[in-house]
């Protein structure tokens, strides 16, 4: 019935609007169009306008996001070109209102230009058969660079990125991604990811910053202004903070599998990564595919609504993970059927769903939940308004296309020096025994282990491919450690040794051996392992060229710190993690001291496997004391440099604060070494008395400081006072955090210094 | 001041009670003593008339529980005969009104006569110094027989005993060491351990019955009637449901880290088998040494007062674990001096504190706070009411003494069958590839392995001492594997093979091989293992074995189920866990047939090292759906027998139940076999649709049946509709556990019967 109505209309519509882009452009005045087309309106009006406007019909479809695959090949997994009839059922039929590459949905050939072209394409036909010219939003999970694209530049994975301590970094990278997301018309970026690395066994380690979250909250605020900031003439872009909450804590380590996690541990730990990005302005979130304490988070009130919108103010939007909805029927049985699922979800939080697997049935399922009152049309308004909200603050109205013929300029091979500044700042120097770094002028050089020469090892998961490179697929420009060694000694013989015996054999004669260990890319569940240890055969080779008695150097790229077995007390070990499409020329950078490193461990190293979760600031405990359960083998912050520095004890400005107010600490910092360095200066907080228990200490600032060889600066650091609040009561607390009053200590370096908080 | 008003009225009173309580025994009218030594008056007028008369210092006295090594030797740690003036410290001066023996705290010789002379001479100086003759209690942890004593016969550890399934069997084993101890003048008994086996990692998980709430309470409560039941002469006990709560899941696996449960976990998992002991009257709890969710167990009003009282209804004693009082200060931080945390720990809700280090500050620090008001009057007077109460409920009063010359007669190798038959039933046939039971008729047989003939392994912690029987100690008189077996085939040449090489060489020309396989004795933290698996040396020797073509019989005498590595498929494989005196002689008999096996796993038996905590019942996941996670070595409640049995589809009375209702369940089974055997029949429920997770499967109720070869039965289990109760809200929800309308299904076998909750 209202199909037909809504085909009467369309072209008229289209008309006008196409006036009022127009009008706007040329600064007449405008013509008599629909207010929602009018370019100067303050956004809420639009919206309101807009809103009045639409079907429910075409309102549920505004809360459907496809994927590719349905508009094209089959319509269903078989790739191929964008089809009339696949389109039609998904964006004229069901009218969705977004669509998303999942990992590996790439157009063919997988170019920057292929992409622009796909990408306006779909866009056309949606807005073509839009009765009021609504634009579509296409999403992909750029999670380090513009990753789908094997052109693109890969830039580290974000536990590598952790390792940096370094915000303004993120924020260079954001913009760098952004910039070729846009370029080929994706305006919403799954990214980046707000999860804490808890736990080693898990999966998607990797794609996290840090265990802690003040550190892992800095980095991911940066990168979201990073990503959402600018425009180069497209629309601009959304970022995405995810998973929202609670997904990295799986009760035994396996991804999706239910967390167990005290409201106290969610609010005090879990979300505060993701305010900081709501302070940043990050526009929307991804739900948690997962279940917390017996609720899954896509069924959750409390933490969609309660939560995310009351108590910590984020007004984007929500969307599910892939085919959450659904799940909540055939995995985690909380709904009896899938309508029931839909009104569970949605009347949760949920504003969009990614990726349920049958577009009409999903509206469908809306519409019938909206009928018989299970949902309201308020709800369904509220979902609506935020993601229109979103599509004109993106300027999606005004530039719903790209420029295809720019796109393999903006995005091939872009910002190779960032992404080998951003290797190098990751990279940790655990161990050096007086091996490194490696002199220049060397004669030969072995360089061994499976991530030598390996670029599916090197880049990991979410490459192209959702498990990593795809076989088949070409592979993205890259320089391995082995490269990167030939390029940086170009005078010395470096001899590539694929087996143990070649590399025993070879290390003979050689000046030294790199030894370069990685593991399997993958991502998600297909990446969980209960063993994060390095293999017998990998300690085995390191042992085999050890006993050669020549210098060993030992790189790890890894996304996770693997127990390390005999490797424990290598000569000098780096962990490199998931460098990226510069990862072999930054390492040779760090290994010929071309680098000084500055990289710190985001991250406690653990000694066994069976020690997780495994974090730095675990509270204390009745038979630990002073966290003294905390036995690492590299320990969180840790990280070795060529120079050595000195920090003087803390300063305070003031050891009498108020809750609100702002602690200010002064150090002076020197490079006492021969060569240049940068120091990274954690800031941490002890609480000698609580009534709750707190770690024994707490990163709360963090700042990193350039020295020249001998030189010596003074440094501020300072930190909101709130940063210290905790939720406050007995074991069932689930009130909002709060600052203790009561004395405090700043530590920095072997120092301290205490305040008061009145 | 008050001391020399005490002295005063000390004669007096002391000649008025024993008139009093001789005009009982001799039933002639009761001379006007005072009402509290009125053994026919009601209990509750008792305490009220006694705590009418005491001054704050006796009562804070009551509150407080002295280690027996303050009371001799050097009044500190070294050991010796009582000594009048450290007994005067402690029981005149601070007026203690309870001792205990931590594990090794035993007389020279330490003998059952010893012990009640001990006691007796305790009590007596005790009392003699009391005002108002109050006696104390005497405690100590009995936790598998009178387990202190080294003449005693020790039972098998609580891991094992779950693998019964046995409820009878654990009553009769706590009416067996309720009377041993009592013998001894020991009235209360710090046992059984009511948490759960959730991970494997934790030292005291051989302390446990089981990983399922049901199975664990059932043996609990069975267990706590046995203890509390009768007199024999002496006065009663009391039992302790320890440790509560939330014990047995620190973050990490080690003994006292602080555990992240969140209210529903603890609710619905942990509370119930406490729940089942209150049921059951058991008369006190021993409160959780680690924290909660942020909260030391003892300072949690939420914990040990909405929950322990206002909810479970518990009324007895709620007492301390070893000096957890002072850990709030220097432990955990949550108070800033000792008297404040004597508060914070009274005012939650404990009664009486076990072995703060120094009686004397301890009560003064109760004293001040009471006159600062810090702890009400109210508060000491209901602390102090609860164990008068528990004191006058045993018949203290009346029988404060034990005859020691009756003690080693009851005490000395006591029911040394019944501790055959609980190890035998508690041996769980893990795989059986046609070798067992071995043939009485062989003619030469090897054992061998680090437990084949260790007193120490075979009874594990607490025995004797806290970690084990102590080097120098006299072994408790035992029955090793190897003795058993050589008692059950004396015609046999059984050879010990104490090396690998022996073990290989000896097998040539035998039988078979039995492969006894152990852990170090431990408790506590010292028993943490961050790799609970077979040592690379324990599997060695299996395999060297087995490459002599013979027929292997593995016998597992570990209290956890460890990682078995290439041990997994061994031919024929036994868990005997920790079995206690009679476990060779158990054994044996399960390897010869004379005992057809019964027992069935009360826990998961994991397959690596890096998948805790694992369980059976864990929720249903997004990436896992039916729980199909769970992929263990071998599963909870699996365990073979020599015969076969068989089950029928389970039948229900009603399949429309009230939420206050019972559910009937009837089924037919059947020993196909040619052998007499008993079936462990579990029954579980399955909800197919739950708001809240559920696990895919949850026990509710289990029975045992014994068949002769070829007999039938119909067998009838049934179970309150309450079993089902879960905390049935959102993430945050911390309300009371409650049915759920709707479709369940019971599962029996194979088989599965539909039923609804209106």
């Amino acid at each position: 019935m209202w199909r037909s109505r809504k085909r009467t209309a369309a072209a008229a519509l289209a008309t006008l609007a196409l006036l009022a882009t127009g009008a706007h452009a040329s600064g007449v005045a405008e013509p008599r169009g629909p207010h929602y087309q009018d370019a100067r309106a303050p956004v809420e009006r639009r919206v309101d306008d807009l809103l009045r406007r639409m079907t429910p019909e075409e309102k549920v479809g505004q809360m459907t996001q496809i994927r590719l695959g349905k508009l094209r090949g089959d319509c269903e997994w078989t790739p191929g070109p964008l089809r009339e009839d696949c389109m039609k059922a998904v964006l004229d039929d069901a009218e969705v209102g977004s669509v998303l590459s999942g990992g590996g949905d790439t157009p063919n050939p997988n170019t920057p230009r292929a992409w622009a072209e796909m990408t306006n394409e779909i866009q056309r036909y949606a807005m073509d058969r839009s009765r009021l010219r609504i634009p579509l939003i296409y999403g992909a999970d750029g999670v380090h660079g513009h990753s789908n694209v094997v052109t693109a530049t890969m830039f580290p994975h974000q536990i590598g990125l952790g390792a940096t301590w370094h915000p303004e970094l993120m924020e260079d990278l954001g913009r760098s991604t952004g910039r070729a997301m846009r370029a080929t018309g994706v305006f919403w970026n799954f990214a980046p990811v707000s999860d804490l690395a808890r736990d080693t066994r898990w999966g998607r380690y990797y794609e996290t910053y840090s265990e802690d979250p003040v550190l892992a909250g800095a980095l991911a605020a940066a990168n979201v202004r990073g990503q959402q900031d600018g425009a180069d003439g497209t629309a601009k872009l959304a970022a995405t903070a995810k998973h929202f909450a609670g997904y990295s804590q799986p009760f035994n380590g396996h991804d999706r599998a239910p967390a167990q996690l005290p409201i106290r541990y969610l609010q005090d730990t879990v979300l505060p990564p993701f305010q900081a990005q709501f302070d940043a302005g990050v526009r929307t979130v991804m739900i948690n595919s997962g279940a917390v304490n017996g609720v899954p988070a896509h069924a959750s009130p409390y933490l969609l609504t309660e939560q995310l919108r009351e108590r910590m103010g984020f007004r984007g939007v929500a969307i599910s993970d892939w085919a959450d909805i659904q799940y909540l029927v055939d995995r985690y049985h909380v709904a009896a059927d899938y309508q029931e699922a839909i009104a569970m979800a949605v009347n949760a939080g949920v504003d969009m769903a990614m990726e349920p697997s049958n577009a009409a049935e999903f509206t469908r399922g809306l519409l019938a939940n909206l009928r018989s009152g299970a949902i309201s049309g308020k709800r369904i308004d509220q979902a609506v308004r935020r993601i229109l909200t979103l599509k004109f603050e993106l300027g999606l109205f005004e530039k719903p296309f790209v420029d295809p013929a720019r796109a393999d300029a903006i995005v091939n091979g872009a910002d190779r020096p960032l992404a080998r500044q951003a290797a190098a700042e990751s990279v940790v120097l655990l161990r050096n025994e007086g091996v490194l770094p490696l002199s220049t002028g060397a004669r030969k050089l072995v360089v061994t282990g499976d991530a030598a020469d390996s670029v599916p090892r090197q880049l990991g998961g979410w490459t192209v491919g959702w498990q990593g490179v795809p076989a088949g697929s070409p592979l993205p420009p890259t320089t391995t450690v082995l490269q990167g060694v030939r390029a940086a000694v170009p005078t010395a013989n470096v001899v590539s040794a694929p087996t143990r015996a070649d590399a025993v054999a070879q290390a003979a004669d050689s000046d030294a051996v790199v030894v370069v260990l990685g593991e399997d890319p993958g991502a998600e569940g297909e990446a969980d392992t209960e063993s994060p240890a390095l293999t017998a055969e990998q300690q085995g080779l390191v042992d085999a060229v050890r006993a050669t008695g020549k210098p060993v150097v030992v790189v790890l790229l890894t996304g996770r710190p693997q127990v390390l077995g005999t490797v424990a007390d290598a000569p000098a070990l780096l962990a490199g993690w998931l460098p990226g499409s510069e990862g072999g020329s930054a390492i040779a950078d760090v290994l010929f001291g071309a680098v000084n490193p500055s990289g710190r461990l985001p991250v406690s190293w653990p000694k066994t496997v069976g020690d997780q979760p495994f974090t730095y600031d675990q509270p204390r405990g009745a038979n630990v004391g002073e966290s003294s359960d905390y036995d690492p083998a590299f320990a969180f912050g840790h990280g070795l440099s060529y120079t050595d520095f000195t920090t003087s004890a803390p300063v305070l400005k003031s050891t009498d604060v108020r809750r609100d107010g702002r602690v200010e600490v002064s150090v002076t910092v020197t490079n006492t070494g021969a060569r240049d360095g940068t120091l990274v200066l954690p800031v941490y907080v002890h609480q000698p008395v609580s009534k709750v228990l707190t770690p024994d200490r707490r990163l709360v600032a963090f700042t990193r400081v350039a020295l020249k060889a001998g030189e010596q600066r003074a440094v501020q650091v300072s930190f909101d006072v709130k940063r210290l609040a905790v939720t406050a009561g007995d074991m069932d607390d689930t009130g909002r955090p709060e600052v203790a009053k009561g004395g405090y200590e700043v530590l920095v370096g072997d120092g301290r210094a205490g305040f008061a908080v009145r």
